[in-house]
């Protein structure tokens, strides 16, 4: 994997982990089951063995620019790219395209979510390998994982024949399904789960972003040629508001041809929400995940998280989300972890943006 | 009651209520219910029409000394008394006598707890007039609580045959009783609760102290002679560690002869829990009651309290005790709370002063 870039995109804010996550300290940021690295930090040493950091390039926002910088120390500064604006994951892309490019003319690009977990760490490099491996050859690649139930929070990629070892056709791009027809999906046996992680040669991307997002790409060559004279900066602000703000699956993927699927099994998790920390939490006795001063009588199956210097106290409590952060508190049923994204938009309508 | 000095006993910390209340914000400097005024403060309120501030004494400890000032502005200096050390409630009352005696040689004490809560304020006056009226007469007089059921954690006062109106004998105090007693007790129909607030003259409770604990007396005497020629500060530190520690309830009321008990259904409350504290505080529409910045989604039955500056968001939950002050965060069942000591005795256990 000598010429592979690992594009990580860390732009996402992650509300449902509020109030840990907030606009200056997105999930990616955060250490959210208790393993002692940031997500992106984690992301980044699950590669390091076969991609050093300084083929590492990230692609955050301004706002994260630096802190990103500080959880990634290893990672050269000039390969961390702070977009003026989220414009989701096609022009994202395309922009990280243009950069493995100007490094590498034949560079393949492994790209990435920053705060996704993996629990089988060879076999996601050994999967990874198989996908460069098409990838050199000129395909599009994308990794699909085999999906434990069905899940309606996912799209899904339906695969067809195996070309090479661990290699299949991917046929067709389904988005998030209802849940009668991801039962159908996953019955049928040959759908796998969209995992927002691809494998393509730098130039293969552009060559299909100018296929298919032509606006993109001309966007994409005024920033180019800026970026090949070193103005890189002088063009940036004006141009990237002007991208069309559009993912590459729906972009790119669902329409382009000959796309190949690694159907990977290696202990995936997006982390969606605070439940699924807790389950991916070490545990104690009474089997609470606790990160913080506590003291627990009585207390079962709780996740809490507090600022060093406090003292948290449950007593006679159970199967709750305890989230302190100094400035708020959040205390959920874990069963009903998805509500915290109201919280969230309640402060929005209340326009408090210290709190976001 | 012109002779009448309200005797005000604010020397617990009362440890159920933390972490709200700890050795410097006891109990009774807290506003538990969001009435607006601190427990001491309401105590001394209720009085005001008919004792005025003037003839308020006020028996705490060093460390709160200067929080009962700030808390009662109207009560002078010199009648908030610092104990050296709490020694039970006999000496903070015969200490007490020697004030109201050095201000009225026929003073009447109406001695009370500052950490409760009366309902029924023109009721409670009432029963004070024929409380202190019998103890102008030379008796002991106490209040007894009519039972609303078979309560363990009280003491009983049996009561006999009505010497004037309102005002019975008290045939004999019993301790907290198990729950068969209790019942036994409040099916019989002439048991009280007791309330803990007593009315004698100065001059009767030391006498009766002369008389049932001589070494109490002694020391009594000792603090008196410095207390007459302006000099009580020189002895006091010494003074105080000697003198026995016991309640007046077992040191005195339990063998005395003549005591008199004013039955009483005004409303009375010991508030001696979180949950009794939600029971009095008021609600909104899903009957929680709030005193913090707080987004509630779908929450319910829950009391809540936070610094101003903390938002507090509660999602999916109900039942709780919910108490953040800064340093420290109860979240407790609300059924439970009787275990929130656990909770102190770990820390206690643990050295952890700054948080007691």
């Amino acid at each position: 994997m000598d010429k592979t870039y690992a594009v990580i995109m860390a732009g996402g804010v992650g509300s449902r982990f509020w109030p840990a996550s907030k606009a200056k300290t997105p999930k990616q940021l955060l250490d959210l089951t208790g393993s002692g690295k940031t997500m992106i930090a984690a992301t980044v040493a699950r590669l390091a063995p076969h991609i050093p950091p300084e083929r590492v390039i990230v692609v955050t926002g301004k706002i994260t620019q630096k802190a990103v910088q500080d959880a990634l120390p290893d990672v050269p500064k000039e390969n961390i790219l702070a977009e003026p604006m989220g414009r989701n994951t096609a022009p994202c892309i395309g922009w990280a395209a243009l950069h493995v490019k100007k490094k590498c003319a034949d560079g393949v690009m492994a790209v990435m979510p920053s705060d996704h977990l993996v629990a089988d760490k060879a076999g996601f490099i050994e999967a990874a390998k198989a996908a460069v491996a098409a990838a050199e050859n000129g395909s599009l690649v994308t990794f699909g994982i085999m999906p434990s139930g069905p899940e309606t929070g996912f799209g899904y990629i339906e695969t067809g024949d195996e070309v090479s070892s661990g290699v299949k056709q991917a046929l067709r791009f389904v988005e998030k399904p209802n849940l009668e027809k991801a039962k159908a999906y996953v019955a049928a046996g040959n759908f796998v789960w969209n995992s927002g992680m691809f494998f393509f040669t730098a130039q293969k991307i552009l060559d299909e972003i100018g296929a298919q997002m032509p606006d993109l790409k001309a966007g994409l060559d005024k920033i180019d040629a800026a970026l090949q004279q070193g103005k890189e900066p002088d063009v940036l602000d004006d141009v990237f508001p002007t991208l069309p703000s559009e993912s590459i699956d729906y972009g790119i993927m669902e329409n382009a041809k000959g796309i190949l699927c690694v159907p990977v099994d290696f202990g995936w998790s997006d982390l969606g929400s605070w439940a699924a920390a807790f389950d991916l939490s070490p545990k104690d006795e009474n089997r609470n995940a606790v990160s913080a001063d506590a003291v627990l009588v009585d207390a079962r199956d709780c996740l809490v998280r507090a600022p060093k210097e406090k003292l948290v106290a449950l007593v006679g409590v159970e199967d709750l989300i305890v989230v302190d952060t100094g400035d708020a508190l959040l205390i959920c049923k874990k069963d009903q972890d998805q509500h915290v994204k109201k919280v969230v938009e309640t402060l929005k309508s209340q326009g408090r943006k210290n709190l976001l």
